[in-house]
Parts: C-alpha cells; structure tokens; sequence
C-alpha cells in the first residue's frame, strides 16, 4: 500500500470516480478557502443498483443504506478531487453523515462507515477523519443519507 | 452590477439590514478565527409577514418557507456584516440549511435557495457557497427554518 | 478566576476530566489541521446517572437532557484537552447541539445550554462560541444528545 496512490487504490477495489454530480438550487459544488475544501452535501446519486429513496431501516435496510453512503462518498471524492487536483491533494478532516432515518433508529455509525471506509481505504492515514453520523427527519428527493466533508488541501 | 457595493444591491432589492439578532442561550451570534467567520445557527425573526412557526409544508408552504429562509438570510447578513466590517468584506464559504420539515418533505433546496439566491443578488460571486439543506425534527421555538453560515473574512 | 487554570476551575465546580470516549466506526475522535481542531460528535457515556437513552422532552426531561449535555461537554473537554496539550490551549468557536426530541420540541437552547455554560464556567471568554440548537430524528445509540464542537488551539 505505501507506494500506491488513492487513484491506485480506488481501481484495486474496482471502482472508479463518477461523474462530478451537480447541485440543484443556487449553489455550488465545493469551495476552497484558507486550505480548506468544504464540499456541500451530496446524495448517492449516478451509480447502479443503489438505493436512491427511502426511510432506514423500514425501506433501505442497513447493508443497502451502507452502500447507499459508499456511493456518496464515491461522489465526494469525484468533487473534491476535481477542485483538488486528484485524489492524492486530499487529507479528511471532517465528515457531517446525515441518515434519513426512522425515529427510533440506533445504527447510524453502521450506515456512515460505507463512507468513512472508503475514505480509509483510498486515501489512507490521510482518510482519517472527525465526524457525526446523526438521523435526519427527511432529505432532498427521499435520498437516504447526504453526506458532507471538510478536506484539507495537500500543496 | 461590477461597480455596485453589496450595500447598493441590497437597496436596489428594496431591503435593509435587520437589528443583529440576539442569541437565546449562553453563547455568541459569531466568532471569527483564523481569517473564518462562524455564525450561530438563526431563524426568521424581525421581519413583518415572515412565517415564524410551523412544519413545511404542511404548516407553512413552500414559497412561505423561501421567504422565511430569505429573512434567515438577512438575519445572517446583518451578524456578519457587523461582525467583519460590511458586506463588502465577506465571501460566503459554507451554508447548514436546516427545515423545520413533515417526514416526506423532499424539496429542501426549493426552500434554502431563499437564503442563497440572496448571498448571490448581494455579495455576486462571493455569495457562492457550497451547501447542505436536510430536515429536521424540531427547531427552537418551532421556526420553519434554521441556517448556519460559514463566511471568509476578506482585507 | 483571572488567575485561574482552566483545570482548576473545573475542579471547583467538582468536576474532573473523564476517559476519552473511543468513538464506535472507522473514524477518529478529532482531527487538528490549520489550528483548528475538529471533534467527532459526542455523547452523554461514562457518566454516572446521567440519562444515556431516550427522546427529550417525552423519554428524558429538559433538567436531564442539560445534565446530558453537560456530560458531552466534558468528553468533549476530555478529547479535545488530550488533543492540544490542555485546556487551556482551547477557544472554542463553533457547537452544533443536536437534541433527540420529540417532533414539537422547541427548547433544545435549554437543553445545549448545558455543554455551553460549562464551555464558559471552565474556560471563561475562551469558552464563548458561536452555536445551532437543533432537533434531530434519532442519534445513534437512542442517545439524548449528540454535540460536535471546533475549537482553535491556542500557542
């Protein structure tokens, strides 16, 4: 693994980047100030056979809302990397993992880590990060988690 | 729009900085660090005709709602503006959009875009900002909308 | 209390640091970059009586969801004084208080009051930040509050 770079990594797992999802409202994707990326919050929209509607766990249960988060992260990374400058410019800091839950649910951190995991993953020591993982009342077009993340950029 | 202030915009829209809102609770409408203006969370208060109660959409609907996060918006202005000196002096970074929302609400952005869209008319390209808008619970007091803002202080 | 350590000052209220909670998923419990630090959302464990499930008001009570509060203010002290070499190497600068409660809850600043006036009794004008109260659909664990915090570290 140490001299493999997270675009190496991504492809060993069989994955690659999506493309770069677009906002829907008078936003923009990313911002970078002061060395930090602040990405907005993204759903798991652009990739197939994944959950893209519904309460967890009463209509996504937990595996498929686990890959419901990989797929978001997946689209984080297609974000920040884009405004980075690759893969290997990203360290985490922060992760808000936001899951369109039912009130009594108690698993959020299982949902989450399909994100958190693919972050270590690729990136990494420098796919560690801080981060919530919290239940939503209810999220844009029924999505079942939205994620965001604060990276550090990496001169 | 080049030679305009941010001022002159928020005229020609036929609005004015509110009173800065005080907060409820042991802590500060802002705190600046590291060149990063942080506001407290807000809501719709101080403006006439602004829904300052209920769910969306079932309580209060959507183009109310815009209002309301519209008023949020000017609310977040006027902290911010007093905090760093004027308008001219912030570029939006990062926006928490939180509704006050009935479980199946879909349709966040339309509501949080009331916030947004004012940063653009305003600040024009500083108002740009990356975003997340999900729904809530519960909000203090049972306001319909909520926002956090993240700004960068410019020289 | 000018000449005052953080530490004493919080052994005068007859408190005292608790272990640092592991967090529970692939993440860690801070991340520092750029002289901020980032904590991962906290909750209320390792203290003795302190409500550790339910939702607030109907589950927990207002008194003892800012006893709940509180409790999560000092894992975050725990965590984030481990982090920066003390407290007194903390200012903090921005709370997102996220109360478990019910659907017409409106007092959640009662309820985060209990992170916030200890952030101030122990840490004086350094402990003064910009904060959201807000209500969230579940936290994992059942928990009654979860709080993630930024503070700055100090030289």
């Amino acid at each position: 693994m140490p001299n493999d770079t997270p675009e190496q990594r991504l492809a060993a797992l069989g994955l690659r980047l999506p493309e770069v999802p677009q906002p829907i409202g008078t936003y923009v994707p990313f911002r970078i100030e002061g060395g930090f990326l602040y990405t907005s919050g993204q759903g798991p929209r652009g990739h197939a056979g994944v959950a893209l509607r519904g309460k967890v766990p009463s209509e996504v249960g937990i595996e498929a809302a686990y890959a419901a988060a990989r797929a978001v992260g997946l689209n984080l990374f297609a974000t920040a990397a884009q405004a980075a400058g690759g893969l290997g410019r990203l360290k985490a800091v922060k992760v808000l993992g936001m899951v369109n839950a039912d009130p009594d649910f108690e698993d959020h951190p299982k949902v989450i880590n399909g994100c958190s995991d693919l972050f270590v993953a690729v990136l990494g020591e420098n796919g560690r990060h801080a981060r919530s993982a919290v239940g939503m009342a209810s999220l844009p077009g029924r999505i079942p988690v939205e994620i965001e993340a604060i990276f550090r950029v990496l001169d």
